[in-house]
């Protein structure tokens, strides 16, 4: 089997990075060999474009454009020098977000035009996407009163509840649309959220039909 | 008259920062009001953009998309907060590089794709464009020689000479089918094209038939 390119999408407390771990265990007992990412971030380049698109300076406002370019940077650095060679080489790997956030965060919760969106998602990265995606879905009041739970509130974080509900929708609008994406109620326990990920997994990359390929 | 944004392009060492200060005069002689900005850079944001396009990260080399992106970024958020707002408020604009620096270097020099460029221009400024080009033409060796004598190379200026011959020729055709660009020989002595920079500034828009606009 090719080694395939899973990614994990929520809202901020959705539980991703909890999700990671779930798929780790997965593919460590079945003997596949991968590596994780996150984005934006992933690269010593794409983390300095992280910190400077999560902190931005002091009393300037970064444009929604100058945000959009500065992740796609971030993302093209990350995918070129990290991911695709790693697939090349046979490693599965597990993302903690990619594209899907910027479509549903920088195009439904800031605004941004889809055709400015689509334009330079094919620019960037043309064919290139994940084999799976699982989407945590989550009301954005219980997400956020999760990471809060987890310190103070960063930039994103703090923006308003509208804000995360225009990302909400324009999440499930994007999943109900991508034959590749698998929604999972992230409302639900730990334990629950981690069985239905690994089935998720399961049944659409390890033990489906298309696992022969 | 309407307030004028007037870009300064050339290869490292051509001159561009002495023939801001030869426009800086002109202006203030005739009461303009102006700000001068400069590319990569102009903001707090889109200048840690640049040291970060500049100096790159240890042991990773930025990829050609990333680094137009990044590009991008800085020059959009330096657009849209700064030199549109200048403009608006009638003062003048004087850019040290602008978007031809990018179809020069990038296009020409790392030979991104055309496609690429045009897309991503297009997308981000749309037709926002300087009224006026100068352009310093140089050879590369002259000009690395003249940058060499400002101190230690980095990392663009490190390139090979074929790169900057590549961005050369690529200016020289960009002018050509530009006519709002002018090629200012910069092989010249300093006075001679501080002469000739004010010359094309005032044919150009202070005292053309365009000037009343
Ligand atoms: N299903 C769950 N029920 C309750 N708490 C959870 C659940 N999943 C994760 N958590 C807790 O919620 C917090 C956020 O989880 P996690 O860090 O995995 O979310 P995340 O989606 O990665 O957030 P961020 O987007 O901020 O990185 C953590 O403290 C985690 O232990
Ligand atoms: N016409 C000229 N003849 C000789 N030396 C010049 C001339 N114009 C500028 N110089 C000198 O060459 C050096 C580079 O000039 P300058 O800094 O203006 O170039 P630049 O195009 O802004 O370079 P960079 O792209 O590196 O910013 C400076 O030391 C400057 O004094
Ligand atoms: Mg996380
Ligand atoms: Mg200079």
């Amino acid at each position: 089997m090719s080694a395939k390119f899973i990614v994990i999408e929520g809202l901020e407390g959705a539980g991703k990075t909890t999700a990671v771990n779930a798929i780790r265990s997965l593919l460590r007992a079945r003997g596949i060999d991968f590596i994780t990412t996150r984005e934006p971030g992933g690269t010593p380049i794409a983390e300095a474009l992280r910190r400077l698109w999560k902190e931005g300076c002091e009393g300037e406002h970064t444009t929604d454009k100058a945000e959009l370019l500065m992740l796609y940077a971030a993302r093209t650095q990350l995918v070129e020098t990290l991911i695709r060679p790693a697939l090349a080489a046979g490693k599965w790997v597990i993302g903690d977000r990619h594209d899907m956030s910027t479509q549903a965060y920088q195009g439904g919760g800031r605004g941004l035009e889809d055709k400015l969106l689509n334009q330079l998602k094919q620019a960037v990265l043309g064919d290139f996407e994940p084999d799976l995606t699982l989407y945590l879905d989550i009301d954005p009041q219980l997400g956020l009163a999760r990471a809060r739970g987890r310190g103070a509130l960063d930039r994103i974080e703090q923006q308003n509840i509208e804000f995360f509900t225009r990302a909400r929708s324009r999440y499930l609008q994007l999943v109900r649309n991508n034959p590749k994406a698998v929604l999972i109620d992230a409302s639900q326990s730990a334990e629950k959220v981690a069985a239905d990920i690994v089935e998720a997994v399961r049944l659409g990359l390890l033990d489906s039909s298309a696992a022969g390929e």
